[in-house]
Formats: structure tokens, C-alpha cells, sequence
């Protein structure tokens, strides 16, 4: 996968899917939040609150879902998600049953990734 | 529902489960993550690491999972669940498809709610 952004404590993609979703992977080796250290911990927090804000701002979705799961795979990520009313689960959450086919007309995702190096460096 | 635990920002609910499931709420109105006060937005990541360290300690969970959709209800609530390879829905997740029936031999998890207060209270 492509890493769209990175620092020393984080990095981010993007799934493939009909709505805009990113995810955000610990650079450290940890299976569960609390096996990140400190740092790490507060800059998921602090990249979560920035993707969310500026996800809000672009694509004017109707909710933004967050998820840490890791089931498969156990290392630490966070998925971030702008849902639409008509999307293809919503209110279902993306790992429910599938409610439609979505037909989104949403703003360019890669214009979105264009600006997640100056949204994050805090420059 | 029951309130388990409260203070100025937060409160937290059991959700009925074959599975050590809690959820977290804002006490003020909001619909987003970052339509909460700095303090509340902390007060829910202070609160996710408690629980999370606390769940893994009591329950020995394969992993622990987090969520925050609020899709059908829009007021700002965290997931935090102790997941277990023979659960019912392990390694998808709660609201994936259903795996087996589960039938878990877990403590206690009213002696664990009993500990909340101690264990959030920092005190």
C-alpha cells in the first residue's frame, strides 16, 4: 500500500472503498493501544481529531466513524470514515450488512490526500 | 440503561453482550468527536486507555476492539470491547457477520464493573 503520510510515530493509507476512508498505523510494533507508548498514543489521538475535522470541512459527510479493531491483523491501526446517508451501508456501519449500491458524487479523494502533509505537519 | 460510572464529561453504559462490552458518552451535546471540548475529547482517550489496560488485565481478551459510529444515534459514544477467539463474531467484528454461537467461560464481569469507580477516579 501506499503511504500517503508519515512521522515518527505514524503513518497513514487509504482503503479502497466507495467513501473516503484512511487509516492510521502505529509505526512501533504494538497489538493493543495501550502496548503503544505515550507518544504514540497522543499522536493517534491528535492525527484522529485533525482527519476528522478537516474530512467534516471537505467532504460535508454526514457522520465520521472511527474504528480500531485489528482482528486479523494484530497490529495497530485506526480506521477513519466519512459516511453518507445513501452510501452503500450506511446507518450500518461499513463491516455490517450492505443497505444499497452506493452512487456517491463526492469531492476529488485525492485532492483530500493532496493536503494531508500540510493538515498533519502542523506547518 | 444504568450508568456504570460518570463524572463532568463522560459516562459509561454496559452494552448487553455474550461479550465484556462497555460504552463511553459525552455528557454534552455533540455530534462529532470534535464538536467536543478539548477536555471531553481527552477525557475520552484518558478513559479508552484505562478500560483498555483494565480489560485486558481482567478478562484476557485476544484483542480488544474500539468503535465510534453513532450513525443512528447522533450523540458522540465510544465502543470498547474484550474480544476472544471463540466468540460469536471473532475475528469480525460485533457488527460483522455472526461466526458461531459463543459460549465463553469469562470472569466476573460484575466484579469488574464494581472496580470502574476505583479504576476511573484516579484517586
Amino acid at each position: 500500500m501506499t503511504i500517503l503520510y508519515e512521522n515518527k510515530w505514524v503513518y497513514i493509507e487509504q482503503e479502497e472503498s466507495s467513501i473516503p476512508w484512511l487509516k492510521i498505523f502505529v509505526q512501533q510494533e504494538a497489538k493493543e493501544l495501550t502496548d503503544c507508548n505515550p507518544e504514540t498514543q497522543q499522536e493517534i489521538f491528535r492525527v484522529l481529531i485533525v482527519l476528522e475535522k478537516a474530512m467534516l470541512d471537505y467532504f460535508q459527510p454526514e457522520k465520521i466513524n472511527i474504528a480500531s479493531f485489528a482482528n486479523y491483523l494484530p497490529k495497530v491501526h485506526w480506521h477513519i470514515m466519512a459516511r453518507f446517508k445513501d452510501d452503500s451501508h450506511f446507518p450500518e456501519p461499513m463491516w455490517g450488512e450492505k443497505q444499497r449500491d452506493g452512487d456517491l458524487q463526492l469531492p476529488s479523494m485525492d485532492v483530500f490526500i493532496g493536503r494531508l502533509e500540510a493538515l498533519l505537519s502542523g506547518g
